[in-house]
């Protein structure tokens, strides 16, 4: 192989020509990716192509024949705005994504979006850009790796590799991400840290002052340093050195944004926008590099092409591994298998049929039922809390996971919301796992971005939220959901569950577990509720057919009360006393509502249509106009009862604004009888 | 004075007998009210209260008769569970909180709520309870304190002392918050960690395992341990060395859960719940403590009494040193007074009639044109960006604070939008200052927990996101919000402004500077959009009367359009189309649809009503019903304008579902007329 060594080029000595030609191949990729779309951040990938070579050329096992082999090393650009690099390396390793789809970078349609997408990239392992995010996930996969291991040691042992900027860094979830990992002692995670001092607004000195290399050893993970982002052979040992660690790894590397860019390199200048022909030219002139945009020297494709076939060995030595494993395992490989396809266990349904209704308590009580019968038999369900297992009843009876062993199902996230629902996400993504998580409703807020993600990457994460409304009482109201219910609501792709009781808990859960292809929001009362039969007949999967039942069934009924969760039962009692005062009242419970929304014609409707959930009322408003009952103002500490009451949840003020409601409705005859949403459609 | 040596209580010998009987009467009443509450947690008080009583009675610098001496000290109970604690000592040093109230411990209306609430109870500086923010806000107070004593150095020079748990400390804010106290340099911030190692679901080593000396001094702390939490010597001596270092401290003081709880102390028993009568009564019986609940001796009372005085007397020093600055600088000291008050300056009107509008440029283009030209009038009007001051335009012109120099109005947040939110809540609680910060709307996920705290707390804090909607373009779904201006708008007492033009824009900072009563965001546009002249002779104030004014009136309309920000001129474009097709069509620019939605009579209201708002539709629908255009899918990359098309954001979209919906009305004569949330009422 002749190596075109650029001569004008101040090249690392210890590096290889053919490492140099990557490296600039790399460079130059991204930059005319940028400046061809006028978008895009061209610093980052020229100061870290040779971190990302050395790591894909060097260490990472892949093939990019088959992105879906399970066993694969991950890599995570965690720095997403850096999206270039990673289009870069999958074109010239030969993953699914031609030149064309560089030259269409951040256009509409194409497989190279500004940040990395999930679903829109062959080899793209996860969605990121929210900054900390891609290093949270990749805990989850490397925490997926070693539960895998544990269960399936036989097929299971790759790497989970991230590149981190100082974004990511200063952001609170790589605490709570770095902190988790550092204490469950995941060393097949290993982070190169693009050490490049400079932010959006300027020297990241000029707002951190952090030694990320103490505040990561205080985590208990392995540190290096290399001294020169451009020293392949260095970054090479750091990253043996760090393989060979039994803790996690986090490496920084000293890198020069924008590197070869004249007049704009090691500024902010380089970080959010297209170099600019003219900077363009000159850095390609310093490197030896012609003019022509998008070039793939022939020896670095060669090159690639190589690696590519040595990543297709290492796949082929991997299956057969697993062909002696299904040979010698039938039954778990079996498992294996159904648990990646994400296939629900054969007995799911007897399970769910199995557990005991008719039941007064609250539904986060039903949930931990429904929770541990089923976490015995499927043991892909795994997750836990973040430090609220007790009261959000994610109790399953199963191990925990810790250090020194990954067989466990239960995981202790401890107090970080927002790396538990990262960390979910990595897990989902790993592949093998149907991971859930809990907390207080209300502290959804410090999960939401990773929330989002889930979404977004229609990762299929239970989220269980309990203590769903002021009926927490005495804590108050920085603990207590009000504007949560809704605004989860409104995060497109998340299913939005609030059971009124047992058999809704199941139903709701029936439906988490049956959807793969998104998440699953549980909203649990802390308090008991009463177990209610339906009126109508319903079939167990009402929730996914309708979103709603009937629980109180009347003939041609005056009003019609739609409620979820814990005012369900108080619809019905002030449905039973607006009956004795001659309005005809009929209940219906949705625990989904958008579902509800969607097919309320199925149930007909009243003449006055009332809702009640002890929430924001603004979301209610389409179905229900001003009848909307509910709670748009702060809660309050005290007895839960007491709190309920004070804020109109009670049957009493439901009877009262029924009465005012049918009154209204009688003194104006033309006034609308139809549903709002339909009005002027 | 007679000290009344409890004989069975194990003393430390290094603590004074009455630093004993004072701890133990703090125990006491937060077990008693506690108990009597059959709520809350009596652990966390028991554990701690040696610290708190040190840091009280050695060195905590406030006059318990005048809780807004403003040269106070401030005490952060970040952990705030523990607010039995507060209580005991607010009662102790006769704050304004009787006994009866501590007896009405997490009561309806009580002074003692479960976590401690700004405003409910006299002494508490800040809300506590989401975990972490406590912590962050202390930052927040520290920084207030430095760039005050910049500014007015005569009459400023207070600390800042927080107490915060396991859980504070494992949340992501803490990192972000101490990473930038520590660059910031805030020695008068001394932390005080309650490490009992324990968290509600156990053993704090379940969970974490990080050596948080070594985290904090990454951040640049000092930092010290004591190991005997109940030794008051070695508390104080810490605090005293604490005070001595010009870098913010932390003190990791050894205590255990429920000290003195027979069975449970240093078990997660202790956390949250009640020790029970049975617990209760045999750790008092150990301390040689009384049967009886409530107890405070008399010695202690007078202890606390004379401490008071002291603090008195503190002030009273204070006091004339103010009346020195008063007398030597009248017009500097009016200054403090007025931002103190937080009143406007008065030529306010003056500089914002002053800029200059009539101008089609982005709506965040025009705020940094306000922003520059008040920030330069008014010095307590500070704050920054998380690393996108550039992008979100809040570059004043004004220098930025730093390590060295805090007289500057600029602070650089760093990547750390939840810390930055918490630090403007606790720029704004120590008095002084009227802060902003701003990130992009779509990271406004980042930091809802703390905005929610602004809004709880009634904090005028001032919120700029910008990049508004999937016009954000390339940069794709992670960036580009879609339910975020709606998810604001749930969250009670928040002002959500979203202008049209650069006339809206000064129109909504001139609302938001003029409340100061709680916070409001400024959500603004990316993009260059048009200027809008008023068509109904709109007054200034419109925001705030009617939080809508009429772009582009029309007689008897037949179709109302009633949008948003970037969607108002494509609503005047639709119209002008179809007025040509005969639909006469007003249109009605609603910056702050909530104050709109209330006002709407004013307007009165055409047969057909729609709205567009590039964002969910959901709470549009009770005031459009299915005549909502919007946007209930996740974004796309590509530019700005092609995207925004494609999720039918244009006027020929507007036009088509104008069209659309006027003839399903002319088709349905007796469809509804009405204002949909006006149906049933």
């Amino acid at each position: 192989m002749t190596i075109t060594t650029p001569d004008t080029h101040k090249t690392t000595p210890r590096s290889g020509a053919i490492d140099q030609l990557a490296i600039d191949t790399i460079r130059f990729l991204a930059a005319d990716m940028v400046e061809e779309a006028n978008s895009g951040h061209a610093g980052m990938p020229m100061g870290a192509a040779p971190m990302a070579w050395t790591l894909f050329s060097r260490h990472l096992a892949h093939n990019p024949a088959d992105s879906a082999w399970a066993d694969r090393d991950r890599f995570v650009l965690s720095a997403g705005h850096g999206s270039a690099l990673q289009y870069a390396l999958l074109h010239l390793f030969g993953y699914g994504l031609p030149l064309s789809e560089l030259r269409r970078f951040r256009q509409l349609g194409s497989a190279t979006p500004g940040h990395p997408e999930l679903g829109h990239t062959d080899g793209v392992e996860t969605t990121t850009g929210p900054l900390g995010q891609g290093l949270a996930t990749a805990v989850g996969m490397a925490l997926g790796e070693r539960m895998n291991a544990a269960r399936y040691p036989e097929i299971t042992g790759h790497h989970t590799y991230a590149i981190v900027g100082d974004g990511c860094l200063m952001e609170g979830v790589s605490h709570e991400a770095a902190s988790l990992a550092g204490h469950l002692g995941l060393g097949r995670l290993i982070v190169l840290f693009d050490d490049n001092d400079i932010t959006i607004d300027g020297p990241a000195g000029q707002s951190c002052s952090d030694d990320q290399l103490m505040r990561f050893a205080a985590y208990g993970w392995h540190v290096a340093r290399v001294d020169d982002g451009t020293d392949v052979d260095a970054i090479d040992a750091a990253l043996t050195a760090a393989k060979a660690a039994e803790r996690p790894s986090f490496i920084a590397i000293r890198t020069v944004i924008g590197h070869g860019a004249p007049g704009i390199e090691g500024t902010s200048k380089a970080h959010g926008a297209p170099l600019g022909a003219t900077v363009l030219r000159a850095a390609k002139k310093n490197a030896g590099w012609g003019d022509q945009r998008f070039v793939v020297p022939a020896e670095v494709r060669e090159r690639c092409a190589e690696l590519a076939m040595a990543g297709a060995r290492q796949q082929a030595a991997w299956t057969r591994r697993y062909d002696t494993f299904e040979h010698a395992s039938p039954v778990r490989c079996a498992e294996w298998v159904r648990a990646q396809d994400r296939e629900l266990p054969e007995h799911l349904e007897e399970i769910l049929d199995g557990i005991e209704t008719g039941i007064d308590r609250a539904t986060r009580q039903t949930s931990q039922a429904v929770l541990a019968a089923v976490a015995a038999q499927m043991p892909e369900l795994i997750g836990g809390s973040a430090d609220l297992a007790g009261s959000t009843g994610t109790v399953t009876g199963q191990d925990a996971v810790s250090a020194l062993d990954f067989a466990g199902s239960v995981i202790h996230f401890g107090i970080r919301e927002f790396a538990m629902a990262a960390v979910l996400n990595g897990l989902s993504l790993h592949g093998g796992f149907r991971p859930y998580g809990s907390t207080f409703l209300v502290f959804s807020d410090y999960l939401r971005p990773a929330l989002r993600l889930s979404a977004l990457m229609r990762q299929p994460v239970v989220y269980i939220l309990t203590h769903d409304s002021v009926a927490v009482g005495e804590d108050g109201p920085t603990h207590q959901p009000v504007e949560h219910i809704e605004s989860l609501r409104l995060i497109p792709g998340v299913r939005v569950f609030r059971p009124a009781d047992d058999h809704e808990t199941i139903a709701a859960w029936r439906a988490a577990l049956r959807h793969t292809s998104g998440p699953s929001v549980l909203i649990l009362s802390r308090q008991t509720l009463p177990s209610l039969e339906s009126a109508d007949g319903t079939e167990p999967d009402f929730l996914t057919s309708t979103g709603a039942r009937v629980v109180r069934q009347a003939e041609q009924p005056d009003i019609d009360i739609i409620a979820t969760g814990s005012e369900v039962h108080l619809a019905v009692e002030a449905a039973v006393a607006l009956h004795a005062r001659g309005l005809v009242t009929r209940v219906i419970s949705a625990p989904w509502r958008e579902r509800f929304a969607e097919n309320s014609g199925v149930f007909g409707r009243a003449p006055v249509v009332m809702s009640v959930e002890a929430g924001t009322t603004l979301g209610w408003q389409g179905l229900t106009g001003t009848n909307a009952i509910g709670i748009d103002e702060f809660g309050a500490s005290g007895p839960g009862d007491e709190v309920l009451a004070h804020f109109g949840m009670s049957a009493d003020n439901i009877v009262r604004r029924a009465v005012a409601a049918a009154n209204a409705h009688h003194s104006a005859p033309h006034d609308n009888d139809q549903h709002p949403t339909e009005g002027n459609s």
